[in-house]
């Protein structure tokens, strides 16, 4: 059996085309140009060129980007100023702070200066807050508006597309990340999965890979989960983005993968592409939000 | 073989001396009554008989107690303004909203209108994201300071005190409530446990429940897990609280659980006996966090 190959670059371009029209709705409607702002203190090459990625989606979505970056020697008052003022900017609707931020910054503190109504990130503990308090899918959310990190709101869009059921699955994510693992566990909790968290300390990884139905790896290490850790005609989201060798792939083990799952996300070409595109629908809610 | 049993009720005392203790210093220190403020609309018997109970041990402890009262037919405002009120009272270091709230009001925005430094119940998001965000143990938490839901915590206590390994074990939690289920799996990950986190849409429960090394219930149903669900040797702890023909009951099936694992909460006398001690502790930290 080969599984089937969840196209994360052909749903990204449904969702752009999706996003193109609901933001020129917006925009006609309010007159208003949906804004992100990127904070970035130093000039890290990774986030350079993360911060070039999304100034290319948000200029071709018709959307706004604007860049504000400090020296790397900037102080803790310095950044947490430009949040705050950025907050309190009209014309700014979501707020991305880059990491690393410079060695003997509080990155915590800094997050939290972070409007929650402006983390298109997905990064304050509000936002993590509620996503961790919202009631199952189907049930009032008893909990206010938040925001998901991008690249974990891509993975549960592509199993939505695709129609995955998750409800009563057993889903295990490899990797406990604040912007990664433990969201996804978070969100796919929501939607009535069993949900198991591994994560460096597990014992016997590749067995509990086994009784997985939705396999999510999220650890940054290539090629590690193997084909004969995936149960036959499991779903696999791969988060890794690792290289060897100047080859792009991610923490699953593409080939022998693919020969045993139901469904799998090839890398390049899955999550990944899907994350901006969720960032920039971020950007557009928050806009929508500010707007009423 | 018979299970060791986690004697709550033992801890709870000593607990209890060396929170006597610490209140002491801290008043000595301070000039300052470590205070609680709990918030009730309406007369609901559970959390009535609930205030009594945390009155009872913040007189036993010198600490002190709060009650303010609304009528059943109190509005959001009304609701709101109180906690307002007590968020800038200086005599008061923890706050307590007792659930459930009259039908109608927003419980999501009354939690939010606590201040997360007064939230000594764990129920602001501020809290429960700082949780969720944390740090593995053994590293820097990067994040801030932050109060978790008494019942959770006195579990992990619990497991603390009797010295139960919890890194690279399997922890499966049943039941995912916002103030039990959640956070005690979330507490489990930051030590290092592969997470589990079931409930009632989970298939063939029983089957999960037997690859725990450490089991916690916290689902509410009376005796529903049964010996046969739990693998020899396990640790389980039952935060369940029932009542079969006026006798109190866990989540557990104690007499036939006793028999298979390893250790085990007996209920009444396991978790129930910690709650208020760890509620206690929490007022004194907040009290500490207030005076610096």
């Amino acid at each position: 059996m080969t599984a089937t190959i969840l196209d994360g670059r052909a749903l990204s371009n449904t969702l752009r085309e999706e996003l193109d029209q609901a933001v020129a709705i917006f925009k006609e409607k309010h007159g208003v140009t949906p804004t992100i702002a990127v904070v970035r203190a130093g000039e890290d090459p990774a986030s350079v060129s993360y911060a070039g990625a999304i100034q290319k989606t948000f200029d071709k979505r018709g959307m706004g980007f604007q860049l504000h970056t400090l020296p790397e020697s900037a102080s803790q008052d310095e950044i947490v100023a430009l949040v705050t003022r950025l907050n309190a900017d009209k014309e700014v609707h979501g707020i991305m702070i880059q990491e690393p931020l410079p060695r003997g910054i509080d990155e915590a503190a800094v997050k939290e200066a972070l409007s929650p109504d402006k983390d298109v990130d997905g990064v304050h503990p509000v936002n993590t807050g509620r996503l961790a308090q919202v009631a199952p899918a189907g049930r009032p959310p008893m909990v206010g508006p938040f925001f998901v990190p991008a690249t974990p709101a891509g993975g549960m869009e592509i199993l939505k597309r695709y129609n995955v059921a998750i409800s009563g699955k057993h889903a295990v994510v490899v990797g406990r990340s604040n912007i990664v693992g433990k969201p996804m566990a978070l969100l796919l909790l929501r939607e009535n999965a069993t949900v198991t968290v591994c994560h460096s300390r597990t014992a016997d990884l590749a067995a509990v890979c086994r009784t997985a139905d939705i396999l999510c790896a999220a650890v940054g290490q290539a090629k590690m989960i193997k084909g004969d850790w995936i149960k036959p005609g499991a779903v696999v989201i791969d988060f890794g983005v690792n290289f060897v060798e100047g080859q792009m792939c991610g923490d699953v083990d593409f080939d022998e993968a693919v020969e045993v799952a139901g469904m799998i996300t090839p890398v390049p070409g899955g999550t990944g592409p899907m994350t901006n595109m969720m960032l920039a629908l971020n950007v557009l809610e928050a806009a929508r939000r500010i707007m009423g």
